[in-house]
């Protein structure tokens, strides 16, 4: 069984009218939905203005794989709760970073990169799969169509990926890595562009099966790290 | 003419008498020293004591390549004087962080892991060349012997590295990723991990070669960046 | 069910009585023991006697991992198979070149390279993980000794490897890429260097654990590919 | 200076009108009129109705860098041709596949992969800067307007790349990993994608830049290669 807390900041939809329409429980709670449909996943949540943004040590300690959505608010994370997620992941933990999570403070300190990036609203979007033996692609067809999405283009200023499993097309008539992976120590990385607040991304069978794939893909190895530190080892191996 | 500075934390030299005989002047004279010879390259030095660690945006800003040696004191440096130093390397200067220095602060937050490492004193080492037409491998033989380093051993935990350039062995039974390189925003890093103070590694003539062409490796490329910050690009460039 | 074929050119064990000593059944029949005693996995053997070496297009395409060990008779093997087998693998069987595999004809025409390597019988091996969170290096030690082996060392004519799960360490010196990964087409492959004829090598339990990891890691994945031709589109998808 | 050997099949130029207005004397004879230009580059050409195609030893061994346009006689190439333009690759020769070079015969060899992708004429493209800090990307925006390209899409049967210096968007709908560079053996190789025969292409400075920055980039580098055969070393280097 694969442990997920599915992190929000959860304003959006408690401000803004039409977020509301789309996600009235939360963006988390429809994350919630489609994964608890699944054998293999139990899912919890967490949200910004519960305490300790509801990423207590014994919760993350408790999960496999984090996902986690922002966008408003990223600096009302605490530095010392970023640091803990970071963390966790270095120590092996799952992390999922949707949308406007690029620019989260655990995706930056993770990556050490500014994760910024072009923007505009209100584009046609195509996801095409650019790494077809992904597990993060499986299942999934040679492209993908999304009605309505954010133009989030190039130069994205990440780390050079370890697979762009989809690179995305709009019809404004930009490029972007758009499901790119990575490891950091012990954890893997997932990020995956497609989520705007106002667009019912998450509804969409295909991103959907996108985010259960990296859920199963970023599900912690089996070899398990003890510690962050360096290691002495007085004795030599060889004589 | 590629501008450097090499910074040290200049505090081993003056404290034990073993390393005061290496290195009289301090580590950052002896690399200035054989990098003034080239023609190509202007050297000056930092270290820690100085104001803001000699790192001022006024000299930041006049650096193609920052050359970096710290061990005991890596706190000592304040999280803002870090942070300075990554978004320059953001920015487009080089890096090279030398031995001891993977566990500084701009080194850790550049590349997001913890740079953790095995470790003990008093090994031979031979880097073995693994990316043998990389720049910082030109000229070099395909193998490198060291009388005595510190080993510095597996699991080193980085970021998969964009090339290996030499690959230690250690006659201790140890291996090492031990010249590394990463890109991060506009920037160019490397890692070379001999150096230990106590040893007289920066007046081998291959391990100056090494550094020389890391410095020319790293220096800044032309495309200039002008922010490290998200671009809102109104204007589709399709309609 | 993961339908594994072990192709061996199986001629030492049959002219030189130490290896014919050390695999009396020849070495794809010591594979396939340990292989046949894991539940999710079928195995068969083949060997160059065979009618087209037993790698008739009946016989791939009923295999989803295909182990190749050969040595001495990589001649033998026509081009027509070898192209055959690569072929294959580009429509995503997977593939595992064992030893001096490395010289065979289907490595060389994947991987596009020479393959050579520096080479010397009757060392100790130490393999250092170098990537711990790969599929391949799973419930495996941070290293593993292996008591005599044949040197094969660096530098190493290959690809740059998506990963490099272990880094072999010998007592003679050198430092070897000894376990590396790649992707080809829809297929995948491992490079696994120990194994020298002589040496005992596949009773060893952590190299079979390496191979049984290795195959279920090569496996097939879900997404299939229908032709290895390019595809006119005519009908454009944007108007 | 860099010597650069343009090889062309040089038929289309010959049996089209259309073609034959783009390119009087050859695409081959552009190229080499905006690199002769440079003034350290020097150039010769070469075509398909030369003995030994132009490529003999001799030539070969006098190219520094060989850039390949061809697109309806891949098979007129013979065998021999193909691996000795592949051999001298591999021993750190650089080497430029331009466009529907993507199906040559060298290409395919020293990829190891079918490279084969989605086609269609007649789409405009855009050409996405995703490596800014690349050789081949200096001095370019971050992204370049061609007014009517043949589209290559995706999926891409290649390597992964070293890098992805510009991906393509075209306004047909498709995404493609434009200019591409590998390592193998020695040498350097970088794939372009425009460059169809009815397009003016090599007229466009922005493409005549990246392909004058992929030449310096591809030109081989200073550490030499003298065999391409694996190395038998009887001294051990440690007793």
């Amino acid at each position: 069984m694969i442990k997920v807390t599915v992190w929000n900041e959860f304003l959006h939809e408690r401000k803004g009218e039409v977020v509301k329409k789309v996600y009235p429980e939360g963006i988390h709670a429809q994350i919630k939905s489609f994964l608890d449909t699944e054998e293999d996943i139990t899912v919890r949540t967490a949200t910004l203005d519960e305490p300790e943004c509801g990423l207590t040590e014994e919760v993350l300690n408790d999960t496999d794989v984090l996902i986690w959505w922002a966008h408003m608010a990223h600096e009302k994370v605490p530095d010392e709760i970023a640091r803990r997620v970071a963390d966790r992941v270095l120590m092996g933990m799952g992390m999922i970073f949707l949308h406007s999570a690029h620019y989260s403070k655990p995706m930056k300190i993770l990556l050490g990169t500014t994760c910024s990036l072009a923007w505009r609203d209100g584009s046609r979007e195509r996801l095409w799969c650019t790494a077809p033996t992904h597990p993060i692609a499986q299942g999934l067809p040679l492209y993908i169509d999304i009605e309505r999405e954010e133009m989030y283009g190039e130069f994205f200023d990440v780390p050079k990926p370890d697979d762009v499993v989809f690179t995305g097309w709009y019809n404004t008539g930009e490029v972007f890595r758009s499901v790119i992976t990575y490891v950091r120590g012990h954890g893997k990385i997932v990020y995956i562009q497609p989520g705007h607040e106002t667009n019912p991304i998450y509804y969409n069978p295909y991103i959907q099966k996108i985010i259960k794939n990296a859920v199963r893909f970023a599900a912690p190895c089996e070899n398990l790290r003890d510690t962050l530190e360096c290691s002495n080892e007085p004795a030599p191996l060889e004589k």
